[in-house]
């Protein structure tokens, strides 16, 4: 558990991004609301934050593209990560009734993540997407017949009734998110390291940077390509993996893999979240 | 080029998949909009279409998640691809003039892909998001002070206007279509051919996997991980590669990569496209 401190994460009130801040960092900070994952960026670069807060990675829908874009421009570095277990809601105004619904409104990712629930239990209800689950209840507040999906702390937020809970289709619904800071932080003897890299275009080139950690029996948590964007279908690879940069094997691993890949960028070594 | 067929293409009239579908069957075709994705999927199932033709991967924003997941689930071979440069077009009602632009309405990739447009042409405007281009430009088709991003297809079907051409961030902007049918595809000496794999969650497993390219030389033109969803944070990886299924070294490789994995499902071996 970290230290109070100036907290910059994916607003508005209410969202699952808030309430993983709020689980990782003291009662006693000081929470900022952002409006999109660039400015959570902007915030702790600027230092308007001390740190930064954003999802990279759902384990239904995969990753956040713009926040891995981003990782990989950023000067800034991965100190902590938190995993949360993603609960949905059924959120409305007090006096709502199922049946009387008409439309259920949130993020498209939630909306996707709730398909079975929506398709047994309202087929008839109109599908509207918001830019956050937050917003979607904003959005609901008022109505006697729309209904949103969103976290417990945006029901509570906005002073809204749970009408039913855990409505999410799978129950291994995770978000895992990243800390950011200046910062780096200091090995606990059981860390995870981040990093992005890209290879030659040439055959066996992913093998041989792989090899830099099957020999040494490193286990990746992750491995991920996205597109270099400077040429179509080159890729850069998000390669995660247990241990800390500081201590062998991983430094001589490291000291290996800068060898073996044309670009190499060691966002951060942090202490392991439960699942990872 | 293929004969004329039945062709399911991700709807509305205009979408950048229709422009795709286009490109690659002859005129003489006939095309069917789809609603979404899975529909084009549907289509091609149960004989409503010949041949399916879904967006898989954009070389800015990465891959179609719910593309990559109806692949995984569907029973239908991959026997082509295609590639198209996307160009971004704002396009509005005949006597909208810039100035006095509101909104901007589009799909989410789309607003992505022409962030730097939009912050420094338009950094007043808002920005809404809509379920295809092609929708966006239907919704504002009589507006006064929205307009819309979309293809230069999506404006002629529509009888609209392009305010500004060519306003997508990067020249690389390419996105790859996948088509979809009952069949295979025969050897043409120049192909490509589609797998989806996983691994045990084991040091070294996807490095074993590997290999069994690299002592090959066959050259991998694309990896990507996806959530195994069973489990939070275990993958499966798409793979494709050069060379097709019937010859060697390919077959080779495909029968030690079937032992060396948990799982493996070939998608289809396809003649390539001109990036690829």
């Amino acid at each position: 558990m970290s230290k109070a401190a100036t907290v910059a994460y994916l607003g508005p009130k209410g969202t699952y991004s808030e309430q993983a801040a709020r689980s990782y960092f003291p009662e006693s900070s000081k929470f900022i609301e952002c409006r999109d994952i660039p400015e959570v960026f902007a915030s702790v670069s600027s230092n308007s934050a001390a740190f930064g807060i954003i999802p990279v990675e759902n384990s239904i829908e995969g990753s956040v593209n713009i926040a891995l874009d981003l990782l990989f421009e950023s000067e800034l570095n991965v100190t902590g990560e938190v995993e949360q277990r993603i609960v949905h809601n059924l959120i409305a105004k007090d006096d709502v009734v199922l049946s009387r619904i008409r439309a259920v409104v949130s993020h498209p990712q939630a909306l996707a993540q709730c398909r079975n629930f929506l398709r047994t239990r309202l087929p008839e209800a109109e599908i509207i997407e918001a830019g956050s689950t937050a917003a979607a209840v904003k959005t609901v507040k008022s109505s006697n017949d729309m209904v949103a999906i969103g976290s417990e702390l945006a029901a509570k937020s906005y002073s809204m009734k749970i009408l039913i809970s855990g409505i999410e289709d799978s129950p291994n619904n995770y978000t895992r998110f990243l800390v950011l800071s200046h910062w780096q932080a200091a090995r606990t003897g059981n860390d995870k390291t981040s990093t992005i890299f890209s290879t030659e275009h040439a055959p066996g080139a992913l093998y041989e940077a792989l090899g830099v950690f099957a020999k040494r029996k490193i286990n990746l948590t992750k491995i991920e390509s996205r597109p270099a964007r400077k040429k179509p279908w080159e890729y850069i690879f998000y390669c995660d993996f247990e241990g800390h940069q500081e201590e062998e094997p991983i430094k001589e691993a490291l000291g290996e893999l800068r060898a073996r890949t044309v670009f190499l960028k060691i966002l951060g070594s942090y202490p392991r979240a439960g699942l990872g």
